[in-house]
């Protein structure tokens, strides 16, 4: 290798004075960065590891790359409605392959500039590519967004449109049938490869979402962890998903496939009082994300799916009970 | 793998209310984990991982493993004066081998409460055996011992005892000669698989220390930093190293490599105005660790190694100056 540790810290990742978000009291370059919080704030941390194989694929654009292994971490901060602060960034290389770092490099800093995070602390070491992140954020004392919030007979809603990632995977993985048009595979795997993490949302559901998670590992799967630590169920009515045109074209089991279970959706699955309907909708305008509400919370625990309409009058026939062939989606189990 | 990615963390990992300490507002088991740093203090954030066949060998007890993965973070709180609060764990693992893991977990958690910090986040991932912490403390806004803080006319400090970790590191590269006896091998192994972080004595260092650093990469290679970042230069005294007596049997040059470019020491530099010389010998006295004065800063830029006495009557001969033969190790040239 020719760049040493600190060469390549310093030369792809620190930023000049007056150029991206400063953040911390103490920069990089020392022991340890400081930061201030402000005064009655406290301190969202999360931490997420990508491994190439396993998280990505070794061909995927290394901008694209830096994009999401901060997208998935800022995702976290998002569904506790903390508003981004700091991360660290650890990056382990198997060679100094400078395009390579550039490129990723580029793309994990833009979307720090983005969500005014800064990068405040490295460490590069030489091994099997690895990129390993934890992100801190600030949310006012007693206004964090938990999963254990939720209540019976609140509505229960997703954001934007879950399952292109899925569809990605399932299309790079060569089992998708019939195959992708050469559009809908792009739309798709931007969806995979360039989440976008629901911070404003995230920070403009504090005070009306009861409780939130973000869609890592599908939505089946997360909404069951919110459930277990609300000890609460949930109905969700199929014909109630929100459908993107790119999935609308796919066959019906293959749509329910990449909506329950697709993983890798980054959206914010949430609960809310009723009265907030309205208000909720129109925040969704304002953001320009769709705010899809799919469901109810019951005090009955587990998670039943219904097919049918979502709101029916009091004659008309209600939802019905179908079987959940999905599970959640585990990296150590797939 | 038998075990799925959540279980593994649960299982492992996170304590039983009541047991450990408790740092998080939120702990564990939602998106992310919430701490509340107290009024007026600045959070100290460092990360660092540790890869196998890099920095440590694949035959390392498990325990003590998981001792020096947070040793080597909780050190970098301790170059900057700040008390550990909580840390997060990114553990990549081969495989999921439960005795490993048990060994490590217990390892690892013995030191954090034995320093009061709490495991708030994790992430486990398939791959090769990889370990990222990033750990989080408090201190009081402005009292963070910085490296940019030393100045001319400082003492210049280092505790404990430098030099062991690399001297076990060369007999395991079977480099030695002549060969250790085994105690001594036993002596310098713990030295470096279990490095004691410096935590208590970077807090008693506030207010008396002008700068500091943890000497991870090599006494001369850390100091250079210092220097750096301070716009300083030093002398150091050849006679006046903290010579263990387990280095005191080896050739003297092996001595100096070992106690100069050693590395994985732990131990802190710190510089401090003279007038603190009684009440570091006696800090050091009350925490049972050895602080030894070494040199002294200069206005003159770069570091000059000398032979010869510390402190000379002034009709006495001075220390001369001797060639620095003495690099940086560093993990990508090494």
């Amino acid at each position: 290798m020719s760049l040493g540790e600190f060469d390549l810290i310093e030369r792809f990742f620190w930023r000049p004075a007056g150029q991206g978000p400063r953040r911390a009291v103490v920069g990089n370059g020392d022991d340890c960065a400081i930061i201030a919080p402000a005064p009655g704030m406290h301190l969202a941390v999360s931490t997420d590891t990508l491994v190439e194989g396993r998280h990505f694929l070794s061909t995927v654009d290394p901008a694209r790359l830096g994009h999401k292994a901060l997208a998935v971490n800022l995702s976290d901060l998002a569904a506790c409605g903390a508003k981004p602060l700091a991360f660290t960034l650890a990056l382990t290389l198997p060679r100094v392959d400078e395009a390579w770092l550039a490129g990723f490099a580029q793309g994990l800093l833009a979307l720090a500039d983005a969500h005014d995070c800064e990068l405040i602390g490295g460490d590069t070491t030489a091994g099997p590519l690895a990129i390993g992140i934890t992100v801190m954020g600030e949310v006012p004392a007693g206004q964090t967004l938990l999963r254990s919030g939720a209540r019976a007979g609140n509505d229960l809603w997703i954001s934007g449109w879950p399952g292109l990632a899925r569809l990605a995977l399932e299309a790079f993985r060569g089992t998708l049938q019939p195959a992708l048009t050469s559009d809908d595979f792009d739309t798709a795997r931007r969806a995979m490869e360039c989440p976008e993490p629901r911070v404003a949302l995230g920070l403009a559901l504090r005070g009306l979402a009861s409780a939130a998670i973000d869609v890592s590992d599908g939505l089946l799967g997360d909404l069951g962890h919110l459930l277990r630590r609300s000890q609460v169920g949930a109905t969700v009515v199929l014909d109630a998903l929100p459908v993107h045109p790119v999935l609308a074209a796919r066959p019906v089991s293959q749509q329910h496939d990449c909506l329950l279970a697709g993983g890798d959706d980054y959206e914010l699955v949430f609960t809310a009082p009723p009265e907030h309907r309205a208000r909720l909708l129109a925040l969704g305008d304002s953001l320009g994300l769709p705010l899809t509400r799919l469901g109810a919370i019951t005090a009955t625990p587990g998670l039943q799916l219904l097919q049918g309409e979502l709101d029916v009058w009091p004659d008309d026939a209600p939802p019905q009970p179908v079987s959940n062939r999905w599970t959640s989606f585990d990296h150590f189990k797939s």
